[in-house]
């Protein structure tokens, strides 16, 4: 029996926004690898006598070092065993499913890969939050707010503060602060929208909106301190709540 | 009875990546408007006495105005149907739904969306191609390569010259010439690694690998015509089929 490894997205949380692709695989595998970030609700959807290993990956919190995830990949597979790797979001956007793939493929295993909802789209969707707009935003960038090395990455903050686009921040609770001013300094208005939204598409799903120059503000006011999105563009102020926090704030 | 209206995402063809909840509420519709790039397979899933109605919107075609869609959208709700407008790839993303979801809800029409696989993750999955890659590409920016108006877009080419990132074109073959040129000018190395897919996902995929300077070559040789995704920076030069190509290349 020959094994496989699937790098499988589990989209942001809500269990019906899996693919029915990445059901089935769940359903079909003898061992899941899965991350802290993926739902419990999802977790019980794996078949019940699969092995379930949690190998850790909230924020800086690597609880399995990544090559010994690997390691276990490879080893689960050549044992002749269904291997699912099972991923929040999708395994190609900030997910470092990339190595894994290199990491499985260079060990002689097969390996195949499955999208899922990256959390960006699927908080964007529960918000109502266009991330591209024909009048608002003719393109869309996904950035990482954590660097390799840990502090505020080496971004190209003239880009960031261009004008008509959106900007999405992954993982950026902690650097939120200095995200905000280095783009404001590169040009982009303090006015501009932001949306901040921690647990999207879950139960406890908190989304918060402002101006890019109260983003920080924003962050600690509402408590957010786990891995969330930061928006930033005109298209964070197109949902009805952002439109009515824009009229308290000037009523106020 | 109340009508609603759910702008749902289709993913980018495989039947297999809908989510669990675009496929509940195809089959729970009273009547589905989709576009042309959904694929029959997923249309073949509708609830089979659900009325099915094609508003067009194939690259430079669209059939019905966009203004007919949003009334068409608003009347159906309002004599109570549950309406789907299902819709290639995300709603989100280069995919008008912004549009659609502020007109059905000016309307005082309930709405709700549903996020897809955007075919940038479809397509970057099914190559086993990261988008993002911690030692290749720290950000990640889509972009249209057809502007508004027709003709290539204004985009700010600095940018996207930038090493170190990933730069997905949607809707670029017509204008992947004046893209690679501009790219290049402000730039980034005509040695870029590229890929081109079309029908990503699908039966009738193409996949295509070379480098920035070639692109527009490529795509004339494999002559692709519809719509396809370029994926241009270092990741594309990551898959077994990219090196492949380039070993190929070199001994040729």
């Amino acid at each position: 029996v020959r094994g496989i490894v699937h790098l499988v997205g589990a989209g942001p949380g809500d269990p019906e926004l899996l693919t029915l692709k990445a059901l089935r695989l769940i359903q079909e595998a003898d061992i899941v690898y899965y991350d802290r970030l993926v739902s419990d609700a999802i977790i019980a959807l794996i078949r019940r006598d699969a092995d379930r290993v949690p190998v850790g990956k909230s924020k800086g919190d690597h609880s399995v070092p990544q090559e010994t995830i690997h390691e276990w990949l490879i080893a689960s597979a050549r044992e002749g065993k269904r291997v699912v790797r099972l991923k929040g979001g999708d395994p190609f956007i900030f997910g470092r499913g990339g190595e894994e793939l290199e990491a499985v493929r260079a060990a002689g295993v097969d390996a195949q890969v499955v999208p899922g909802i990256s959390s960006a789209l699927g908080c964007a969707a529960a918000a109502g939050l266009p991330l591209t707009h024909r009048d608002h935003a003719q393109s869309l960038t996904f950035v990482t707010g954590h660097a390799k090395e840990g502090g505020v990455p080496d971004l190209d903050w003239t880009a960031l503060a261009r004008p008509a686009q959106t900007v999405v921040v992954f993982m950026g609770v902690g650097t939120s602060a200095a995200i905000a001013e280095n783009i404001i300094r590169a040009g982009r208005a303090p006015s501009t929208p932001v949306a901040v939204i921690e647990n999207g598409t879950r139960a406890n799903e908190i989304r918060v909106y402002g101006t890019l120059s109260e983003l920080p503000h924003l962050i600690q006011r509402a408590g957010i301190k786990g891995p969330a999105l930061l928006v930033i563009g005109e298209v964070a102020g197109l949902p009805e709540e952002a439109i009515a926090h824009a009229f308290k704030e000037q009523v106020a």
